[in-house]
């Protein structure tokens, strides 16, 4: 039996998660980071104790405790290096836990990269020898998993896929770049594009749906086209348009044999994934017959509790 | 003793190399590839017994033929799926050398990826965990190691680096794509920039160097902001500036201990080198204090042969 935690900007859930990657049992509190680091992982090591306690399982049993956190991460020492929305730096995460769980191994992950590693171990990647995840969020989040190894690079970073510039001096990127794919192809871009174009079409079909510009979201422009309307529509096909070019430059470099598509837009399925194979189908790189998969994941809000459950079986 | 092979558009190369990856000896002869597939790889068979001879090393001591071939490699069956330039198209690579050295271990691999490989194994590449080569010629060539294992991805494709859209329906790139890291950051487009600034600056000091529009080479504007010409330096920093923007994108995809940079434009070494760096450094996503070291390949054209050589000690 695993603990996993996902530690996230809102809440902290952490679950007991047994080999095969099912949650036997989850609690949740806020995380509530005003506090500081300290109290937050203190939290966390005590909702590990209660999950258990949920769980009807021994702690005795519990061979790990993994945890998906935001930021950057010193894997081998178990500290958060820095996250800004969290305003953590430094946090000795792996020794505060040990302090309630003596001795316990506690491995440490970036939370995207914990996701991804759940998808590969018992959701949407579990048959795939190498997955390429995309979160379409606030922002474009990302995972590569080779096997059941997560290519974390060099300094513990890799996987930024969000942030490769397809646009040569284009929109402003929260990283500080012009012109990254995330600032094309995250829900905030498709949102921002919604309102664009509502703005500058005062009768589209988005006005019935959104009723507000503020009211606009990730479905409008969706729910638009299908509800016949052209400028709907023509937001929808620059929207995957964008979302499709960059993910065929990532295919050119890793060729996955998966490529599992996560967060809210997901929920599109095959209006948003139909389009997005063509595209990448027709552009990407030829080599022999063998094409990638393009699925949505699976695994939803638990694939970070199930895959920082599981990092301890990393190979 | 291994043989390796670098079979190329112009020339076959053979090379006996030891365990350390020195190369013994070489022996060269023409492609003429419009003969057909069998007369060409025929040819590698009768070269690796000659190069043999050279070295004074009996054929019973070679362990293995290593090749590397352009396009795209069937590695378990060692066929040549397709290559375009050389009109190749599922060629039984290994079958026919094994027609003159029965029984003898053949392992095939694409071009770029054995020259990578080479540089990891005995050239600039030798004491990092990750390595990411970019070579720039006709085209941004691409090689992807993680510790001694080059990255094929699913279909055997993978490493196309060249092959990413750095500006959206931007310049055509030969794969068929529009706006290409390729189309921006190949010696090929080098040579494109310096020609279109000669023309639209007919009192530039590239002038002086190249005389003639069809003499510019990609050597013209780093000669004439050596000889400080304005325009000459402006080519410079456009074709940096490109070349920088793609690899800040690879960067933060995969983080490697080391990107090495081959190809003729490598030879300008730190004129290249050290804006590169500058600009990586500032525009990469940050994850603590390690940075990916940016250094030129060193092995030049007998990466190929000793990095097709070592190709059976791949882990």
């Amino acid at each position: 039996m695993y603990i996993g935690v996902d530690l996230g900007g809102t809440n902290i859930v952490a679950g007991v998660v047994d080999s095969t990657g099912k949650i036997l049992a989850k609690e949740k509190c806020s995380t509530n980071h005003h506090r500081g680091a300290r109290a937050v992982i203190e939290d966390i090591a005590r909702l590990s104790k209660e999950v258990c306690a949920s769980a009807k399982i021994p702690e005795s049993e519990i061979e790990w405790i993994g945890i998906g956190a935001p930021g950057s991460i010193d894997r081998e020492n178990g500290v958060v290096i820095y996250n800004n929305n969290l305003n953590f730096e430094n946090v000795q995460v792996k020794a505060i836990i040990q302090e309630t769980w003596p001795k316990m191994p506690v491995f440490l992950e970036n939370d995207a990269n914990a996701a991804a590693f759940g998808e590969v171990m018992a959701g949407s990647a579990k048959d795939y020898s190498s997955s390429l995840f995309v979160t379409l969020g606030t922002g474009v989040g990302g995972g590569i998993v080779f096997g059941s190894k997560i290519l974390t690079g060099y300094n513990g970073g890799a996987g930024e896929i969000g942030h490769i510039v397809m646009v040569e001096n284009g929109r402003p990127c929260t990283c500080g770049r012009k012109g990254c794919w995330e600032a094309y192809a995250s829900a905030t871009a498709l949102i921002d594009f919604t309102k664009e174009a509502m703005e500058a079409n005062k009768d589209s079909g988005m006005w019935k749906i959104a009723e507000t510009l503020e009211a606009a979201d990730g479905r409008t422009a969706f729910d638009a086209m299908r509800a016949g309307d052209k400028v709907g529509t023509e937001v929808v096909n620059k929207y995957i348009g964008h979302l499709a070019c960059g993910l065929t430059s990532l295919v050119n470099i890793l060729q996955p044999e998966v490529v599992c598509i996560g967060g809210g837009i997901a929920a599109e399925k095959e209006t948003l994934l139909a389009p997005l194979r063509e595209y990448v189908y027709r552009e990407a790189y030829k080599c022999g017959d063998k094409r990638t998969s393009i699925i949505t994941a699976t695994l939803g809000n638990d694939a970070g509790v199930i895959g920082a459950a599981m990092l301890g079986i990393q190979k």
